[in-house]
C-alpha cells in the first residue's frame, strides 16, 4: 500500500494500536454517495457524528454554506467556530442544552433542532420567546419503530407543528431515519426499507400541508437507505455518517464491498500461542471499541477481519476476543494460522464492524494518500 | 446526594451525559482493597488502566515509589513526568515501544516491561545492550488460559528467563493474571480461582530459583481474586484495576453492592414512547461504550441500571439499546414505567457494565465528594 519512501517512515514511525484512514477510499465513498444523492434531485446532509474531525469537513461538505448534521452541541461548535453553519443537530433537544443552541444562532449560525413531544415544543417556544431568538425545529417521524419520533399519522404531529408554527419558535419540517435498515441484508429489504423512510417522510410533510403549515424540509436518511433510494421527489435532503469510511457492518448490509473500507486499526502481533492456534496483538477494545454489529448478520467477523499491511485480506483471520488492551486472533472456517508467515513484531490492520465506535476511541486519525503521498494527522472533536 | 447548595448547582450546572464521580464511594474502594491485601503481606500495585487520571494517583498510591501498573507506555509518561516510579506495563513488549521505554528509564523511572517468548527475550537482550540500559523484564504466566502467557511448567520459562538472567536485560520475575475468575459467580469458584492463581505464580517462581534464577517479583491479580485471596505467603504484589470504581459486572461476579459503585453517566430524559414503554435518553454508546459484559451473567443488566439522581435505585429499569447519542430505557420483569414519575427533562444517573470501558469514553470525570463538599473535574490521560 505504503510504496512512497517517505510515506513508509511516517507509517513505520507510528507506534501501534492508531487509526489508519486511506483518504483515497474515503474520498471515493464520499464522491459516490454525493453524486448519486444529487443525481436524484435531493442535498446530502453529511452527518458529521462518524469522523468528527475538522480536517475532514471540505471533503465532506462542498462549501461552508453546505447542510451538515450532528450528533453533539459540541461538533455544531466546532463546525461554526470554522464557518460551517447549516446545522441539523438530530438528537431530541432538552432544556439544559438551549442556552449553547442560543449562543451559536446568535453568532450567526442557521442551527435547528430536533423533537418529538408537546413537552419540548412548548420549552422551545418558552425559550424562544423569552430570548426574542426563533429557534428552527424539526419534528422526528418514526418510519418503522426503532428509535424516537412520532408515526406520520399520529394526531400530535399536527399538534406538535402548530405548536411551533403558531408559536415562538419557527417550525422548518419533518426529519426520519431508517434504523430498521441495519437489519437488511438483501437488495429487496434494502429498497423497501429506502422506500418506507421515503414514504413515512412525504406522508408526514403532506399531512402538515393540508393543515396549512409549510414544511420546508423533508429530511431522511441512514447509510444503508441512502444507498438504495429509487426516487426522492419531495424529500428535500438525506442524511449519511458511516458511509465515508464504511466498515463491516455495511459490508455485511451489501452497501460496500471489504476493500471499500477506508479506516483500519493498525496493530502489531506481541505473542503466540501456538497450542491454542492464537496470535496476540496490542489491540483491544480500546483501539477497537466493543461493537459486536456483525454479530447478528449473516457474517459474523468477530471483532474485525485483518489484512496484512499491504492491504490483502488475510483469508480466514478474525480478531475473536479482546481485552482492554490485547486482542486475539483466531482462524475460522476451519482454517489454521501459519505462524511463521506473521513473526512476533508483524504489523497487521483490522477492519472495523462499526467504523463510528471504532473511530470514537481514537483521538487522531492518521491520513495516508497513497496517489499524491501525503500524510495527515486529523484531530477528533471530543465530548458533548 | 447532592445536599449541599454549591454541589448542586455544579451538577446542574454541566451538560448531560457526563461521568460522575462518587468521591467518598471510590475511597473506600480503594481502601478496602489496599487493607485488604497489605494485610495479607503483599503490596498492592494497582491497574492505573481503569480511572488513567493522574488527580486520582494520590488516592490510588500512598506515595511515589508505590508500585503501580499501566496498560499503555503513555500511562507510564504520565505517571513518571509527576515523579509517580515504580511502574509495571502489563502488556508485552513489541520493539517499536522500546524508545519510549528506554527513555523513561533514562529519567530515572523504574520501569519493567512483560513479556512470554524467546523472540522478545532476545530483542530485549539486544536493546538493552544496544544502549548499555538493563530493561527489567516479568514473563507472563499463562494461570487459565484466557490471554498471553506461559504455562508455569512450560520448558520455555526457564528457556526465557535464562536469555534475560545471564543476557543484557534484567530478568526480575512473574506476572499472572486470572482471566477466568470474570466468569465465576459463587465464593467457592472465586476462591478456587485466586487459589489457582497463587499456586500458579508461586509454581512459576519456585522452578525458576530450583533453577538458580532469582524471582523477586512474583505478581498475581484481577479484581475478583483480589477480593478472595485467603493466603499470600510468597507473592510479592496484587494488581487489580476496576476495585475503585466498581460496576455491574463486579457486582454479578459478587464481589461488590450495586451501592459501591462509584461511577455513574449522568443523562437527561429527551422522550417519552409511551406506547413501546420506552424513555429516550441523550446517552447512547458515545458515553456508555458498547460494553455488554452482564450478557453472560446470571443477571443481564443490559447496557446499564438506573437510579435518580439522588441514588436511589429505581428497580426494574434498564438501558435496553443504545444508538451513539441515544439509549432507550425500559422496564424488565413485568414490570411497567410510570412516565408521570420520569418527565421529559428528568435526570438519571446510569450504573455501567463495565466501568473500565465506560470511563474509557470520557475525557474528564466529574468527581463530587458530599462529605466535604468538594467538586473536581479529573482529566483522563488518552491514547497510547
Amino acid at each position: 500500500m505504503l510504496q512512497n519512501s517517505k510515506l513508509l517512515t511516517n507509517y513505520e514511525g507510528l507506534d501501534t494500536p492508531f487509526l489508519l484512514i486511506d483518504k483515497q477510499k474515503l474520498l471515493t465513498n464520499l464522491d459516490r454517495l454525493r453524486h448519486r444523492i444529487e443525481g436524484l434531485g435531493a442535498d446530502l446532509r453529511p452527518h458529521f457524528k462518524t469522523m468528527r474531525a475538522l480536517e475532514a469537513a471540505p471533503y465532506l461538505l462542498p462549501n461552508k454554506t453546505s447542510p451538515i448534521t450532528v450528533s453533539t452541541i459540541k461538533e455544531a461548535e466546532a463546525l461554526a467556530s470554522e464557518g460551517y453553519d447549516n446545522i441539523v443537530y438530530a438528537v431530541g433537544i432538552s432544556a439544559n442544552k438551549l442556552p449553547r443552541v442560543l449562543n451559536l444562532i446568535e453568532k450567526g449560525a442557521d442551527l435547528t433542532v430536533l423533537l418529538d413531544s408537546t413537552e419540548q415544543a412548548h420549552l422551545l417556544n418558552q425559550f424562544s420567546a423569552d430570548n426574542q431568538c426563533a429557534i428552527s425545529a424539526l419534528i422526528e417521524i418514526d418510519c418503522d419503530g426503532h428509535r424516537g419520533g412520532i408515526a406520520p399519522d399520529d394526531s400530535k404531529l399536527l399538534e406538535i407543528a402548530q405548536l411551533l408554527h403558531h408559536g415562538a419558535a419557527h417550525f422548518k419540517g419533518v426529519l426520519t431515519h431508517a434504523g430498521e435498515s441495519y437489519h437488511c441484508f438483501d437488495q429487496t429489504s434494502l429498497r423497501t426499507a429506502a422506500e418506507n423512510e421515503v414514504k413515512a417522510a412525504l406522508n408526514a410533510a403532506e399531512r402538515l400541508r393540508s393543515a396549512e403549515i409549510p414544511c420546508e424540509i423533508v429530511s431522511i436518511g441512514s447509510t444503508p437507505t441512502a444507498h438504495n433510494y429509487q426516487n426522492l421527489d419531495g424529500i428535500t435532503e438525506v442524511r449519511a455518517g458511516v458511509y465515508g469510511f464504511f466498515d463491516l457492518v455495511m459490508t455485511g448490509v451489501g452497501v460496500c464491498s471489504v476493500n471499500d473500507i477506508a479506516a483500519s486499526v493498525v496493530t502489531t502481533v506481541i505473542g503466540h500461542n501456538q497450542e491454542k492456534g492464537w496470535l496476540i496483538i496490542d489491540a483491544g477494545w480500546m483501539a477497537l471499541s466493543s461493537d459486536r454489529g456483525t454479530a447478528n448478520q449473516p457474517t459474523d467477523c468477530g471483532y474485525g477481519l485483518l489484512t496484512d499491511s499491504n492491504g490483502e485480506l488475510l483469508d480466514n483471520l478474525q480478531v475473536t476476543n479482546v481485552n482492554q488492551e490485547h486482542g486475539i486472533i483466531e482462524a475460522v472456517n476451519d482454517a489454521s494460522i501459519n505462524f511463521n508467515d506473521i513473526p512476533i513484531g508483524s504489523r497487521l490492520h483490522i477492519m472495523p464492524n462499526h467504523a463510528c465506535a471504532t473511530a470514537s476511541m481514537h483521538k487522531q486519525y492518521h491520513v495516508f494518500d497513497t496517489q499524491y503521498n501525503t500524510y495527515e494527522v486529523w484531530m477528533r472533536i471530543q465530548g458533548w
